[in-house]
């Protein structure tokens, strides 16, 4: 364990020393494009570089370090995550995954292995999509199912997509060629911390992810009829506050009647013209369900949205259901999670199946390549939060993990 | 009814006219003080005067003109409401029960009666407490329970009330000698719209007001832990958010099981950092509860609080119970009340018992003298706001009861 302690100091001190990099002096933001996320990029691209990768920033402005294997008919192999950021962020989600990457391959071509396949490392532009309201640019491009139409949305300054990666040094016009072809793809590999407390309350270090939830999004406004507090009967009344605080409570029950299989919350309310002394005319809210299982999401919506509907019915209140997002569920390749699981086993470790309840850049390559994804544990499962905190041993044990996983991946290629 | 009809369609002329003046021009706004407040004043002291009433402004800015009685040993009748309103009201809340109370008195004065007391009109310049987050100012002062220490406070332009006054030709050194002494009171008679929907629904033009209800405001904050949406299980969630809904629910439910002696409402309701992907950590609202029964009132009080702390433990949050105001509840005076309510029946309306569950100038004057109201139907129940609305044949019969209720009192002001 000594050997991986030290790595992961090493990763460490680059994922703090990539942290110090931010818009706003006093926490971390680095979004799509800003001069702090060119100045953190630039870092990045320096460490592959001096690491021996083939490295180049590609037009969406990924960084991409490549192994390159002597065999001529060899596949890709990638290793990734992203290094943008929210607005207030963590230092590990994102960061972890790109500098857990570089130490394995600064440790492959220490050994100077020969790679069956090409390796390649890189560092996503954009995942947060917190400045164009996107998310997966970088991933998306790498894909090859990036959307031109994207092109045009504009940030709140009203700066272009387009003119934003132009601005960059990136070049809109050659996105389609930056994709690796569908046939290239041997597989995708990605760490990331959990962003959830099931490893830190089970205290154990790593996890394996089987799937990426899909996602329904819903803004709903109940309306009734604004009154005086004071001076409607309850009898009377058509309060909009409490027809979705009712609705809230439905959410929690349907999700906890559901256990495992489905996360279900509202997490937005907002009343209308609200005061203390005013029954509510207008309360909107939002809905948010997630499930690795399609067709529960499916029947946990329409439940719901029934749900909704009796509510406003039985309250004489006017129900708008407005969907805004739908995001399939996507599964992990089978044959590399059963390599994973096995890496998993042999580091010494429980082989803990967890789904992922957030979106990763996992999401758009599965849809192109066999993918896996290691699930590192994190301080009370906070993340998007200056509290955000993966421990130096739980970081050595994914170093040790994903190098017996990727030892395994050279050996048997023909695993994926 | 024709003569009340045409005394009806002046009252609401002058109704207009006062409502034209406003601090905002798409709006009606007069708060206490302001340019507007003050051409408004203007405006009602000119009819006082022209009504041929002995007219004065006193310390506070109230327009105060009065019908001196010959007797004496005369005491004092008042009949008043307010002029000043809240931001984007209606034009009823107030004007209607001084220019009511001023088509009486011209009615009077026309007849030449003789009065065994003395009957001032006043229209009080704050009620409604906008500007200094005070409410009664006016009637404070004219029933002796005007708080010095409410001199210092603020506006939101940083002005003192004290500073305020004076600026408005007031004087806060004879704010004392501006109260009628409490021996020199006979009673105090407010007409106003009901702010309430039961004379709309029931198609009745007026009732008697028995009470106005005492209120407890308070203020709570459920906090949990916040967390991301599609990662923390359900059963290891403190969703702040869900503990509100539950306690919105039981304020509900508590309020409808009490029926008519109690009206119980959530009306505020403020997620902290709330985002659709975020389960709660943090969740404040409000508590509004009013009855006319003061026993009722704490114990819904306790009732609630133990509710609410009950909610809170069983969901591992904790509750920060604020309470921030709390006024008793004031009983109308019972020979004042059988005198309106003889004078509702002969006028040959049903007479409608009603609870006030909004504060009135009454509250502050029902401590020196016996007072009584009487309400007026309004458009679907709607105050403080531009819809709000009287109807000509509502103010007609208002005019008609309060006459009838004026012409027993002098015939009979042993009533009191």
């Amino acid at each position: 364990m000594e050997n991986y302690s030290t790595r992961a100091e090493k990763v460490l001190a680059r994922i703090h020393e990539l942290a110090a990099i931010s818009e706003d002096p006093d926490g971390i933001t680095r979004t799509f494009g800003t001069p702090a996320f060119l100045r953190g990029r630039a870092l990045v691209r320096g460490w592959f570089e001096a690491a021996g990768l083939s490295t180049r920033l590609d037009g969406i402005g990924n960084v991409r370090g490549r192994l390159v294997s002597p065999d001529p008919r060899a596949k890709t192999f990638v290793m990734a995550s992203h290094i943008d950021t929210v607005v207030n962020a963590g230092k590990f989600d994102g960061p972890l995954g790109v500098l857990l990457g570089l130490d394995l391959l600064e440790n492959l071509l220490a050994r100077q292995a020969e790679l069956p396949f090409h390796l390649e490392l890189i560092a996503f532009s954009d995942e947060e999509g917190v400045r164009f309201h996107t998310t997966y640019l970088g991933s998306k491009v790498v894909a090859g199912s990036f959307d031109q139409g994207l092109l045009s949305k504009t940030d709140a300054a009203g700066i272009s997509l387009a003119q934003a990666v132009e601005t960059m040094g990136g070049n809109v016009a050659a996105l389609a060629a930056d994709a690796i072809p569908a046939d290239q793809w041997l597989g995708y590999f990605e760490a990331h911390i959990e962003q959830g407390p099931v490893l830190w309350e089970r205290n154990i270090p790593v996890a394996l992810v089987t799937a990426i939830a899909g996602q329904r999004r819903v803004e709903l406004t109940f309306r009734g009829m604004a009154g005086h507090a004071g001076t409607v009967p309850m009898d009377m009344r058509q309060d909009a506050l409490a027809g979705a605080a009712r609705f809230v409570l439905a959410v929690e029950q349907f999700g906890r009647q559901n256990k495992a299989g489905l996360v279900a919350t509202v997490g937005k309310l907002d009343v209308r013209h609200a005061a203390s002394n005013v029954i509510a005319g207008e309360t909107t809210c939002s809905l948010d369900l997630r499930s690795a299982d399609a067709a529960r999401l499916e029947s946990a919506y329409e439940a719901l949205f029934a749900q909704a509907g009796d509510i406003a019915a039985g309250r004489n209140l006017t129900l708008h259901w407005n969907p805004i997002q739908h995001t399939a569920p996507v599964a992990c390749d089978a044959n590399l999670n059963a390599l994973l699981a096995r890496a998993i086993a042999d580091s010494g470790y429980p082989v803990v199946e967890l789904v992922s309840g957030a979106g990763h850049d996992a999401v758009p390559v599965s849809f192109v390549a066999p993918a896996t994804m290691l699930f590192v544990r994190c301080f009370q499962g906070i993340s998007h939060n200056p509290l955000e905190n993966a421990e130096l041993t739980d970081i050595a044990a994914a170093i040790q993990v994903s190098e017996q996983f990727l030892v395994s991946l050279i050996r048997t290629p023909e695993s994926c």
